[in-house]
């Protein structure tokens, strides 16, 4: 257990590269900090889910969200720009294979592998809440960016013009709710003084 | 909702004092990557106590992993020094009441509260194991740091001594098995060449 | 003395909570650099009461600059937040005990304690001065993060609406001169280009 | 020509991940500062080799090793795992697409598309010295760090136990000599004080 | 050899000390990121008059931008005030010595020495090419800068208006050109939001 | 003022040079977190010479610890080897004019100037105090470094063989007394485990 743990500790230096490939200093965001972020967002939003009536599995859903960017410490925090020249599959796989690697020492019945095949798929509304939480940590940040004055990080906000989170009902309004009082809060940016 | 995850960001970025105190770079570990770390070994260690016959609670165990340590927002990561000098006490009802504010906007039912509360009392037999996890993700992390190079970190393997997880049976064994472990890599560690 | 020096070297790498906090760079102000700008502009302050007649004690005032923040190695930098829901007055005793270990070897007759318990009651106008400078070497650094681009400090400015200095005559008309004329150049900072 | 220049400045903070993966501050090392450091050392050794008596054409040379790792602000400084699990042929085919993208603007004959496709092939002299070069800068950069108290870099070392340049005769020399002094300077290093 | 490219890993670390005293995080831009933006800019331009029927010896050109920083190993970073106070000359004769220092142990036939007395007289066009993509290089890193947020740089913006690279012909228009369309860039950056 | 307060924040995040060169992480130590050092430490010293009987007046020691290098805001902190290519009068020279220039607004009747033409000609016993906590806190750093897992210091260790403080009587006996408690601490070093 101790080989993968030691394993992990290297995604709390990994800079996120969305960040720094823009101009914005080393140490802005790590991945495991990012994992800390899209876990508590998604069980924000799972309960507010589960508030409004949808059955949600929170143990799997929390499971998901810590696990799911834990291939990064041997792939690294590829940039977006990345996935178009490799292709998705060819990154998936290469994914799929650099977790099955780590947790190998500690997943004797193939759990962790499933959840993360689950996540990589988008199978369950689980995987699909992450998802949803993954996309929306990420423009809570660069909102909390641009409040301390960072700018050009327009195409972060693409994504959310399009999100295709593919949720629908409840759950659906749950997250488009908080992505709509994310949006509002970036208009209230005042110009800088 | 938004307003408590804005809040959470700043754990992104809040440096964990008690590495810049002994002289390492800031930025060495925030608190956001460190609550990670905590989620993380717990879950391992929760799943190794279900192999071993002991019943966890699952999501019990992660929401308080995730948790645990929100109330830095408000109160910033305090050096173990400092509760010596504001006395435990003191320290736990500012954290809790911090806490409460933090979460007031999401927590209709206080459930949070709860969980927090729980940690705090170490009630269950999850906030145990949470708590376990937060120091043993300490030693790694220091383990992490001293085969990067660091030195002058004795101070945190004094609390391997007796660490006083107040667990018993199966998780208890499992916890110290985990210990050990740590305790070995780092007694093979070398002299800088 | 050398037990001292060694402990308060540790100012120099400890950040300064209320930047990061707001999702500044680590290593924006650490706690010494501050001390450092409070001293200077104390000093600053102090020649010009001077010069327009007041009497100020130099040297006294320079060593409460210098030791205003010691207690912080053991302390931390706490957030103006973590007061609120320590209470002042638990903060007051807690910084006083461990301002008072820190400066045991060094402090035979008491007068840095001395020092210490009067900047913490503002007792002389010394003492007032300082904390003035404390609030003036705030601003100037808000004000220069301002001109690098920061944004999103507002709190900061508020304190200048009702600064609460304490001080009168001569040495009020110094101090509300200087506020004047940072807030002068704060509303001449334009918009980004 | 201005949008390839401002995509190549991505370079100058973009970590290297070598260093931070195994604990080493961001900023340790930037991609640009790589590419300055095996430019130089390409220099340094083709000036040496021209001595001995070997053609080295010293354009070309200096070209290939500034453009060599341009494509990595589209794909990112993968970490040497990462290229297991895609496999170098996918990681040659994703970055000379990268590449080709990058310099579009500016490279209306293709020399540069063929500069990069030389050197990815190690076809002439000179693509093999920079590729000489690359390592032996990374070994220069990791006994620097090494004398600065850094550990824990054992893997890139065993680069050198095998290194496979490819060269021969007076240039094969000249590289292995560079090589000598730098495991010889390591191997004088002094455990901690 | 070694003993001089350990000492040009030192470039690696230094920060370019026009942004950090002008508030920007420390790491911001390294010396050796610099040169590698200057030896890119340089090539771009050399290789555009070259197609505008400029004969210009890319050799030389590419030798100079890679050497002509190393003296700032040893002298540091100066900011531009500095050179002010110790005037140019006194500037040039230092750094000429501690340059002829630093390549002294591979600088048999004094072609390096050459080569950088070259570049501080800007005798050749070569020196004159490199001294122009020095000042656009800054003028691009800063205007990256800006784009990220950044702001309080238009100190670096004056040089623009005059920048007398003393080049004539079809080498001045190509060099023009550039610079113009970085300061178009510049005027239609937008308000932060 | 506040245009001399303004410059002078810009010593908060100015790197010494020493560390960075040496391969240390930029933000290890500004210049401002050092002045604070010196001050501290000149104060300690004083304070003790004082209960020896010598007779320090400690504002003018205090005034001249923390003036001693405003003039890097201009020159900026230049590395040691500087010296040596400049010559010790020309950067006395420039840093005297940089000096001038810097408090030109608040040093209406020349004082500052004096007590900086002091410090740099050593003629005052407290000009010579400041000169010995200036090395001293270097030293402390060095080894709170150290402590911490930095090595290839050693340079900065030179110095403690051949102080040349120039103090004499108790005066001198305070101030080795301190170098040799400094000197000893470092002996206790153990190696990194």
């Amino acid at each position: 257990m101790l080989s993968t743990l030691i394993e992990l500790q290297r995604l709390k230096r990994l800079d996120r590269t969305g960040w720094t490939l823009r101009g914005l200093a080393n140490g802005t965001e790590s991945v495991a900090a990012h994992s800390f972020g899209v876990s508590v967002t998604a069980m924000l939003l799972a309960d507010r889910c589960t508030a409004a009536g949808v059955t949600v599995d929170l143990e799997k859903l929390l499971r998901i969200a810590l696990l799911h960017d834990w291939a990064e410490t041997r792939v690294g925090d590829m940039p977006r720009t990345a996935t178009l020249y490799f292709g998705s599959d060819a990154r998936k796989q290469a994914e799929t294979a650099a977790f099955a690697d780590i947790v190998n020492p500690v997943d004797a019945n193939g759990s962790y592998a499933n959840l993360y095949d689950d996540y990589e798929r988008r199978k369950s509304l689980e995987a699909r809440l992450v998802k949803a939480a993954d996309v929306l940590d990420l423009l809570i940040q660069a909102l909390a960016l641009e409040r301390a004055g960072a700018r050009g990080l327009d195409e972060f906000w693409e994504v959310a013009e399009k999100p295709g989170f593919n949720l629908e009902g409840a759950a659906e309004q749950v997250v488009l709710e908080l992505l709509q009082s994310i949006l509002k809060a970036r208009s209230e940016l005042q110009p800088n003084v």
